[in-house]
């Protein structure tokens, strides 16, 4: 499709606004995706640099796809951490339990300067009651309803800060985040245990550190401290483990063994992602006689962005 | 004590040889401190800097000591890094059980170029099933136990890789070591919990956090984010917990409740230290209802390469 042909055929723009990066899809009104961008003006590097301002960086990414002559203003959704308080306009969590339409209805219209444009910001979700807070995984999980509305189990969200959500008669109803991926980059990036990792993996060694969190979860700080001792022992069986299986397995089977403590068996569980990550999630579960169904990331993301464009519009 | 009285009195020295600090002692024959020197010169600080040789940082922290006529070479004993591989002289672990004289077997001596002193670099110690290590705690072991030698128990040696051994009979059995203080450095300063460190503390939180990570061991991962997420939700009483008390229940909360799972109620703890750090565990190991005995860590430091240097001029 040329520019000129995208221009006249983009009836409004999805954004996923995170951290350390930006990506926006330019729609058609059938949730078609017509073009797309990306770019790591996230938002703590709009927050580092005083010359960035949320709009600015906005326009740059989406200018080519805005109408050049007079027309209705181009809406806008956006989910993730331009909602945040340190973000663009804070959108203030809704709490759980909670339906799509009303995390739609929650969200915030920022003061513009471009007269093209008329954006939406969506909400993050909190838990009073065990505190927690998601921003951005909300609209996946919105997403992912959309896609199986009669959906009754948990939606599992790997990544830095991993979240389990428990979703039924089309509501989300709690959730529960993890900072597995977070103490994984530290402890593999920058803990003594960096001497330890490298290219080797091994799925057997992986599945019994997955297996021990679960049978010995007070020894977790021990379990760690042995991927270092392990090499250093003498001890063959120990020196030849592979570093990296041992505190993944121990990190994500400390996650696991949490949640399937919380399931029973026929639970259904849904894993968002499937790249490599997901991958291990799906393996460790499997070890605890779970079998998840993998579930496109982006997909949901778009889908959970389409679904609050509609309930805006229909508001 | 004049310098020249000094010189004419050291009968040997004492060296703790730490990752970062190094620590020496002028002792006479009765086991009394004549005089003492430390440096930031630990082993990283000397692998770091090719001008810098173990024999030259020693000579130049110790040469005061050192008697300037001929006389017979001054014993060094040195415990700590100094013994690892990457460190002077590699002095290869020594397995569990052990008892003090076989450690003190295991001391290697590096080559010298100044005449004046002999050295003997202490080794570690191994335990080869359930892979662990240790390099220093293993010769304050031996000053505790040179300091009550009937003890039957557990010895504690918090730190950045808390230790604990398994004393009994005049031997080490065995030990575990947890990345607790390790882990707390990471989370509290490189985590996005940093955000949530501030000066304030409470008891109560600590020992609730404390018999959490006992009651609901499974949960260590959940539990740090809550750490995070109760300043954001707007529960007045989340977010009015001390975080870092909260995260430092959580850590020592998760290595108490493994250690006491293994002890019985009549369980002797010698606490080695006794700074804010093993107060802390003093406290978490009462919430378990265990009165922990604490101990100075110098002294049994010196204590224990006392006994080493007895052990080797007897040899």
């Amino acid at each position: 499709m040329s520019q000129s042909e995208l221009k006249s055929s983009a009836a409004w723009i999805a954004v996923d606004w995170g951290t350390s990066n930006v990506r926006a899809w330019a729609m058609d009104d059938r949730a078609n995706i017509l073009d797309q961008v990306s770019s790591r003006l996230g938002m703590n590097a709009i927050a580092a640099d005083a010359a960035l301002g949320f709009e600015g960086v906005l326009i740059d990414l989406i200018g080519r796809w805005l109408p050049s002559g007079a027309s209705d203003r181009m809406r806008v959704v956006i989910c993730g951490m331009a909602g945040a308080k340190q973000g663009w306009l804070e959108a203030p969590y809704c709490s759980v339990p909670v339906r799509p339409d009303e995390l739609a209805s929650g969200a915030v219209r920022p003061v513009l300067s471009d007269q093209r444009i008329d954006v939406a910001i969506l909400p993050g979700l909190k838990q009073v009651d065990d505190p927690d807070v998601m921003r951005g995984e909300e609209t996946q999980l919105v997403g992912f309803m959309a896609s199986q509305p009669g959906f009754d189990g948990w939606v599992c969200l790997p990544g830095t800060h991993s979240k389990w959500a428990r979703v039924s008669g089309g509501a989300i109803l709690g959730f529960k985040t993890y900072m597995s991926g977070e103490v994984f980059a530290l402890l593999s990036g920058q803990s003594i245990l960096r001497h330890s990792m490298d290219d080797r993996w091994d799925d057997a060694t992986f599945e019994a550190a997955i297996r021990d969190a679960s049978d010995a979860p007070t020894g977790f700080l021990h379990k760690l401290f042995t991927v270092r001792a392990g090499g250093l022992v003498g001890n063959a069986n120990a020196a030849n483990v592979a570093g990296a299986a041992v505190l993944s397995g121990a990190v994500i089977g400390s996650e696991i063994a949490d949640v399937v403590g919380a399931l029973d068996g026929n639970a259904q569980i849904a894993l968002i992602g499937d790249g490599k990550l997901a991958g291990l999630y799906r393996k460790a579960l499997a070890v605890h006689g779970f079998d998840a169904h993998a579930v496109d990331g982006q997909a949901i993301t778009i889908a959970g962005l389409a679904a609050a464009h509609q309930a805006i519009r229909n508001a």
